[in-house]
């Protein structure tokens, strides 16, 4: 039997950061989790991503020598042929820092780098699901919607790694403007975000709905709307049945454009995948090209909140 | 200096077959066209298939133990790993046709089939463009909408062959319900028949337009409207730009989806390149996404009707 690599991964979110050890197999041994403070700017930020690299080798058994490479998930644009991450939005002050070679120069390690989405994604492919395919998509849908593509085994990385962001395809360029700049995107109707939205919209215009009194004094989320929904409100029911729509009306664009053979859907919405998996399907099997649609299945990911982390080991592994 | 290798290939399209031999400098030597009589149904067609690859070689010195293999461009729906024609909208009676296997038993060669779109595209790539790129594009703007990706230097394919239909993207969900079964297509905005279809409903209510005369006794046809257009006419610089709007809107979905280096854009529909260029590369850099902008350049195909040819012997050439 051959002896196990490791590798390092580390997950930059604008709230968290977490740095893990896992090993060949795809287990983790070791992790970490601390704030961003995004706010310190890119140079705090990259110090707090060397400390918690070695806390956790220090704390696992593992020396520096027996790790293969570092993978690290970032939040997009980047640069990832250049090892750059560009401009963030949720990473105040960072632009074009080349985070690849500071890493590198530090740890004396290969690093390599993909947006946190395609990390994600690679994880849900190699560790969430047991089929065995070479055409694979996956899909989080939380606060924004963003994805990954495995095609012909590979995740598809376009020019410089900013691929797949499908949460910024239109899907009706009569809708808002979307903060990217785009009209009517995706996850301006189909998001965490959207979907509460819509309840305050409703609210603000007068509904009477559950939705309110689960709120309380807080802002209304996602997760008020479902419960809601749950209880027998009527308005809740609606915009989970609109969810539900918005989220064929997407699955049918990615179905059409990637002939996949199998969907992975995760994020925190897939917490009520029973409330809005029917409709999705139904408006998805209506929209979508027969062929395309006779080859896939859609399954809800697996791997929950350790995604990010499970993904930029897993980029290491792979490389 | 090595030897030349020669392939057959062959564009199979609803009014013409194209068959002809290149070599591996992707130099057409020989080629003839006849048309397809697709309503005499599948076993006809494969005939006539078979007749002119006999007759493509006859012509030239080549004999087959000479070619290589045989590339097969078809429309699709395909599935082009177990190489069967689905039930193309354009070729009346063909279901689950195994073509592949037909022409390896009839020719002993090896036979390699792929979607017109794709075949189009690999022709492009190689032979259309001279730039080194790994992620290109390839959209054909005619009657309807096609085109193919090349990610990391190959066809993206998808699970059979049926990924990149982005003529059915949608990208309007409110929209008109297009033949495909999807919503607001951008085929039906953005395709010469989409074109056409808004003079129409233009003259229909009353517009007075250079168009109507431009058509005479013929239906309304996208060449009347530019060259109404040119002519100075209002209505028809109206519908031009809304063409340019349309193609630059389904462009920054495809920008924001692939992360591409470099667009090529055909069909005929590219013959009014300069009428249409300005308006969807102002809405496109408005709407994609900065960083994948950025990495993009759009050009004009230069394959023109050949490129079916071209791509069908590409894909052999490719094997």
């Amino acid at each position: 039997m051959s002896e196990l690599e490791y590798v390092v991964g580390v997950d930059v979110g604008g709230t968290k950061i977490a740095a893990g050890i896992m090993d060949s197999k795809g287990k983790i041994i070791e992790q970490k989790t601390v704030p961003t403070e995004a706010e310190e700017g890119p140079k705090a930020v990259i110090n707090r991503i060397i400390d918690i690299i070695y806390e956790v080798l220090e704390k696992s058994s593992i020396t520096k020598k027996d790790v293969k490479a570092l993978g690290i998930g970032m939040p997009g644009p980047l640069n990832t042929k250049k090892g750059i991450v560009k401009n963030p939005p949720n990473l105040p002050y960072w632009d074009n820092v080349p985070i690849v070679r500071i890493l590198e120069n530090e740890l004396k390690l290969p690093v390599v780098m993909e947006n946190d989405a395609n990390a994600a994604t690679l994880a849900e492919y190699l560790f969430g699901q047991s089929k065995k395919v070479d055409n694979f998509i996956y899909i989080t849908v939380s606060t924004g919607i963003g994805g990954g593509v495995i095609t012909n085994g590979k995740l598809l990385k376009g020019e410089s790694g900013n691929a797949v962001e499908i949460g910024h395809m239109t899907i009706n360029f009569s809708g808002p403007k979307c903060g990217c700049g785009n009209l009517g995107c995706w996850e301006s109707y189909a998001s965490g975000t959207a979907l509460a939205r819509f309840a305050k919209e409703g609210v603000m215009s007068g509904k009477k709905t559950l939705i309110t009194e689960l709120a309380g004094k807080n802002a209304i989320k996602a997760e008020h709307i479902f419960e809601a929904s749950q209880l027998g409100d009527e308005f809740a029911k609606e915009l989970v049945e609109k969810e539900g729509f918005y989220l064929g009306v997407g699955l049918a664009n990615i179905i059409n454009t990637f002939n996949p053979k199998l969907v992975s859907i995760g994020g925190g919405l897939s917490n009520a995948w029973d409330m809005f998996y029917d409709k999705m399907i139904c408006v998805m099997n209506r929209l979508a090209l027969k062929a395309n649609n006779e080859d896939v299945e859609i399954i809800k990911a697996t791997l929950g909140k350790n995604v990010g982390l499970v993904g930029a080991c897993a980029i290491a592994l792979d490389l």
